[in-house]
């Protein structure tokens, strides 16, 4: 009987391994993809696209700056009304974005994100935390800076 | 056999949760003792000590303000630069923090700052995230921003 648990426990951990090493090729295609949707959304002016990488949920928190939003409904309505104009909008750019996961159905991100705008081309970095939901990944967590601002 | 696996699946899977359980007993406390002794440690005005509650890494990554430190050692030299007098470094207060496990070994917080000076009173949030280790939970990635500071 002992014998058998071994092996079963031993079948049942290969049987994990494969599937988390199969998940690691896919991670990070699948997180990068949910940035690359929002930037594409952002950049054709579509700020409900650009939401839909959030966690649709009263439990998302956003900080940009100091400032706090919690919940989904209460960030797209900031986004709404910070960015009401496509010259507000402008374009907007992720790079060198730096994903971590933290375990399979959780990660983060570091990265840096740039606006191009007429008159002016703020920029900075951000901290995203996702978690792995039944519709992809979502982000949890924004923390954006920008690279102007003095910190703490 | 195949009623054995199952068995033996079942009886697996209540350990590993029992397991689970009884840590997350524990995670929180564990967790939040390093925020308070890295607190403490700074209100005594030992930065090395204060140090502690991060990983020993180049791979850390701490960011203020759109500043960026990578690495436990340049981490510290900005720190030792930036407040290299007991005035300078005030009286710290981190509160409301909100814990949250991402799995058994990772977690991340959210939470509010303050120095309390005598010529002034810098406060913001921070996001972190936390990893478990050998010697403990320790902090992978601080992305500290100030309130005064406009965000993008």
């Amino acid at each position: 009987m002992f014998k058998k648990i071994i092996i079963v426990m031993y079948v049942s951990a290969c049987v994990i391994s494969t599937a988390c090493s199969q998940q690691s090729s896919n991670w990070q295609i699948e997180i990068k993809s949910v940035l690359m949707q929002q930037q594409e959304a952002w950049n054709r002016g579509d700020i409900e696209g650009y939401m839909q990488g959030y966690w649709k949920s009263n439990s998302l928190l956003f900080t940009s700056g100091g400032n706090i939003q919690r919940g989904w409904k209460a960030t797209y309505e900031k986004y709404k009304k910070s960015y009401n104009t496509k010259e507000k909008m402008g374009k907007l750019n992720f790079s060198d974005l730096e994903i971590n996961l933290l375990s399979p159905e959780s990660a983060w991100i570091f990265g840096y994100w740039e606006l191009k705008r007429e008159k002016d081309n703020p920029k900075g970095v951000f901290t995203l935390i996702l978690r792995k939901f039944m519709d992809g990944w979502k982000i949890i967590h924004d923390h954006t800076s920008s690279q102007s601002a003095s910190g703490g």
